[in-house]
């Protein structure tokens, strides 16, 4: 991995020895035109490759993205079940993954990120350092994932677990906003250190201070839905648009079931996947 | 529905009475940067709005385009599942929808369109001429459909069925494919009028001529994968990149079961998805 992958705003001890900013964000496009941005057709030499997948059994979504001129790629919440179809990808695009990122410590499905691991050497992987979990990469708010010329930022977004994060891309253009965020919905809060409360502190501060036009990119999604916008989850969002103690009051009477693969997938996870395997 | 939605480029018969030609395509980008459009996180005011949406069950594809400024929507390949989902989303982002448009007559879903069609005001139906299929808009080569200052032009990839259509935006940098071209894959041709010969040559004539960075976005998926380009089909299509007589011994010895709902879904697409409704 370069060393330049990870990289710190502020002051800390980083696995990176070399501190490499990304350019600066853009001058924020006005809103009025913000709903224009889901598809470009013209050529964007700045705009990373990017692809999303989607897991069926999980309905996870992962993320690839990649500077396409150095090739480096990051692969954000990999799932294990995948791992074969995300490599023959990266393969076809004559792509290098340099980091596997995951949101969080995952519940319903055991990360990719052990099995890449084994799979692409020289491989990193990322997550919350507030996750417990074992990785190369301890996250914390504010750090930089590099991949070329692009970047990801941290923005700390606990509530659904207490090492929850969001990428968010660096002209604030994009946000992976893992289980905190979902379109017209959001991660539950009844296990796994899970606080209605924070959660909902999180995606106000974190998260709808973001552009309006800001994609967001879930971890979930259960309708076949793609991709939302900030503006249109401030505006739709059937929980996070409610006050907070009635936001705390549906959260708390949820009643769901257990998620299945919980036993399973969290002391995977806390192992970065590589439990079992 | 305004009468500048349909508008074709040869004299012929057009239930649009207005011909209203949307802006000529731009400069293609060169195919060096191709690889980075997959992505804006500029301000783009030419582009349409998009949003790619998924019906599990048949593992369809339904795209929704529109004009950000005008709000005339067209919805591409609707399921009868899902209409409600896509309704709402409509709803939301201040859309009027104007066209629902059909690839071809599915053989494993009931098109959304007939239901729409009664929730809509206005909305016209539009499937090749070629489908058999009744609709309001009978679609041939080179046909346009138009929303606001965008617009889809037809092109008929016939194989897996005689109906088939590829539609593709003014820029050709978006083409939507229906069966003719899947991610690594393509419609059977068992089955409907299916024609090995003729789906080699419609996706090698009609939809591989389109610039190799033009987004594939095809009517299925069944490995959660949502988007490819023309490059990587011509480099990595395990079945097209074939010679024609490989491709059509490939596609006479897949032995594929007979589609579960064929039975129900021929006839009632025949009828725009209005039979037993």
């Amino acid at each position: 991995m370069s060393a330049a992958l990870l990289h710190r705003l502020k002051p800390a001890v980083s696995v990176a020895s070399r501190v490499w900013s990304c350019k600066p964000p853009r001058i924020e496009p006005s809103s009025a035109a913000a709903s224009v941005r889901l598809y470009s057709g013209l050529m964007e030499p700045r705009a990373p490759l990017f692809r999303q997948l989607f897991e069926s059994e999980s309905s996870t979504y992962t993320y690839l993205l990649a500077d396409a001129d150095s090739r480096e790629a990051v692969l954000i919440d990999p799932v294990l079940e995948t791992v074969d179809r995300d490599l023959q990808l990266i393969n076809d695009l004559g792509l290098t993954l340099k980091v596997a990122l995951n949101t969080h410590c995952h519940a319903d499905h055991i990360t990719g990120t052990g099995l890449l691991k084994k799979k692409v050497f020289g491989l990193k992987s990322a997550i919350s350092k507030h996750s417990g979990a074992a990785a190369d990469i301890q996250l914390s708010e504010g750090d930089r994932i590099s991949f070329g010329k692009h970047c990801l930022t941290v923005r700390e977004t606990p509530g659904h677990t207490d090492g929850c994060v969001t990428y968010v891309s660096e002209d604030e253009g994009m946000a992976f906003t893992g289980d905190a965020l979902l379109i017209r919905g959001c991660g539950r809060t009844d296990f796994q250190q899970g606080s209605p409360h924070r959660l909902y502190e999180s995606v106000h501060k974190k998260i709808f201070t973001l552009p309006g036009h800001c994609f967001i990119y879930p971890a979930h999604d259960y309708k076949g839905q793609t991709v939302s916008t900030v503006d249109e989850e401030k505006k739709f969002n059937p929980r996070l648009t409610k006050t907070l103690q009635e936001f705390v009051n549906i959260m708390n009477n949820l009643n769901l079931p257990k998620p299945k693969k919980i036993d399973i997938s969290v002391p995977a996870n806390l192992v970065c996947g590589l439990h079992d395997i």
